[in-house]
């Protein structure tokens, strides 16, 4: 019989003791508070001018860069119905977030995936297409604790990327949800705050920093780009949540935000170093590299495992995790992504344990 | 010199003393006291679950019937995408909503128009079409106090109109947010709860009855077609705004929404009957069907006078109109659309007052 007292790794949400969720009601009456027109009415399609504004300062960029969105997926699906056609090249990373990979085989984009190593994606092998004569319309990077990787892209890596996209002509789509959830090592500057040339166009969320309740998403890019994504984001549904984005503002603005922020780094990196041990302890065969931040580990179990029958052993042991073929087209047989957000520190190594015992049931 | 002191009867949005904040205030604080987990997490793309319900409890169907979105335009997206192909037939109302005639346009959809009268629309000139060989895929009809012209369907129409869609084999697109907003007369039964082939989709929102700015709409329709839009919205956005919609199913819950219904439907009465009133007085010549609900009213100034001119004169009076030919793929030049719902009754003769100057100067 199943276990039904369940451990879940699979989903890239926050478990609710790391929700403010006082500091959102105080925000939720602030914006009523403050601006009740401006918290109720249609408003328009960029956003709610005043987190529009603070997104902006933020990225140091100006309000016509930005656009807020019901969501970064709504984001993301606005960036690829204006810039991919079909047959489009789009450089991906292999792994990548398996929605990225959905929305953009919708939209029959010719996918290109290209290696992720611990320090972000293979440049020589990117540059290596590109002078094979591959010229993509967009390459999409997730820049930091890479969704499902758990990698950051190296700052000389960036660096790289921007010159390729510079003389190849390609936009580079950061998108970047984890940025703010790094909990030790160096933060390596933004492609968007290195970028002069317009190459660049940001993705980032709240879901990581607030809740994903919430919805709320941005795109930061060039002026014109966020223009005409505006206009179809308006015949889509003339505005996103007003209410919702008012009441992020608020709770940004108050120092609520910060405060969450600080709240997750710690319980991440509590849930974080507990994973590495127990797995190092129970599955001491398991490769994989030690995230500096974000919600996800990439586990390789090795040659052999097959992770659909360890996937499916784990559930029966009460434990859910994803296996790594859902992240790349080929390949990803032997791997698990393992999501540490929503289980606290003192369950991680029973959950450990069990995905163990479902290694060594799926192996025999 | 423009006047700019500025009397808008443009958007169909309603004016802020009409809108609950208060109420807002407490539903959303009671959302996140009562579920803070739903409330804030990523929910799935049918909608909040306990809304979900509560619709589905309104209109007397199974709760796998009801889709909620971020506002009923991203259901009326929804639905075009999955129903109209390019040179697919559609029949629509003449006028109709100007942001649905884009929508089908768009997505490349062979638009009908058929005439709208005072009972709604002509269904002699839908039978002869659908005689003539023309099989839509979909029907749109607003029902209601119509957008732009007020009107209201009969009781004998939607029948017929059920049986035409049953002979002919086409979806009816039960377009309804002002069904609650009724101030007087006699309450038709929907089109939806007559139909027993599965013939009707119908779309509803929260912006008429709460406010915009929660951005909540939804589909109710045959289960299948739901699955199968449910499955698009959670490639697009994951879910729709949890947090919106669990302060929008506890303001309903609490008895909040009948109140403020019961504050709309009072507020605009008294809005139309002036506006009703100052046209008589200021414009004797201009013909119209005074609403029985909704937000519209439509005028239709007489032959030779020029709408788009009258617009614009109006503007520099200091008054806002929408021009009829926005709600026409042709003719309507000498209609314009006047929205009730933001001027207080105090503002409107002043309104109407100005509209007349605007309408001397256009003839001149």
């Amino acid at each position: 019989m199943p276990n039904t007292d369940v451990i879940s790794f699979s989903r890239g949400a926050p478990s609710l003791d790391i929700v403010d969720t006082e500091g959102l009601k105080a925000a939720a009456v602030a914006a009523l508070d403050a601006d009740p027109a401006g918290t109720t009415g249609y408003g328009t399609s960029v956003g709610y001018p005043a987190l529009r504004e603070w997104i902006a300062a933020k990225h140091g960029v100006n309000p016509e860069n930005v656009l807020v969105t019901n969501g970064s997926m709504q984001a993301d699906a606005f960036l690829f119905d204006a810039l991919v056609r079909p047959d489009s090249p789009v450089i991906v990373e292999r792994p990548t977030y398996d929605r990225t990979l959905l929305g953009l085989r919708e939209r029959r984009g010719r996918l290109h995936p290209v290696r992720l190593h611990a320090d972000g994606i293979d440049v020589d092998e990117l540059e290596a297409l590109l002078k094979g004569g591959v010229r993509p319309t967009l390459a999409h990077i997730i820049p930091n604790f890479q969704n499902p990787a758990g990698v950051t892209l190296s700052g000389e890596k960036r660096t790289r990327l921007l010159q390729l996209a510079g003389e190849y002509d390609f936009t580079i789509f950061e998108d970047d949800p984890y940025l703010d959830i790094r909990f030790r090592g160096e933060q390596f500057p933004t492609m968007l705050e290195q970028d002069t040339e317009g190459r660049v166009v940001y993705a980032s969320s709240f879901s990581k920093t607030v809740c994903p309740g919430l919805r709320t998403g941005y795109l930061v890019g060039p002026a014109d780009l966020i223009a005409r994504i505006a206009a179809a984001a308006t015949n889509t549904y003339i505005a996103p949540n007003m209410f919702a984005q008012a009441t992020i503002y608020q709770f940004a603005a108050s120092g609520a935000l910060d405060r969450s922020i600080a709240t997750v780094k710690a319980a991440l990196e509590e849930r974080v170093d507990q994973l590495a041990a127990s797995l190092r302890a129970h599955l001491p065969n398991a490769e994989f590299v030690v995230p500096d931040g974000g919600y996800f580990l990439w586990v390789d179990l090795g040659a052999g495992v097959d992770c659909a029958k360890v996937a499916a052993a784990a559930a029966d042991e009460g434990v859910q995790v994803v296996k790594g073929t859902d992240f790349v087209l080929e390949g990803g047989e032997s791997c698990l992504r393992l999501a540490y957000s929503a289980v606290k520190a003192d369950r991680i190594d029973e959950g450990v344990r069990r995905l163990a015992k479902a290694v060594e049931s799926a192996r025999a």
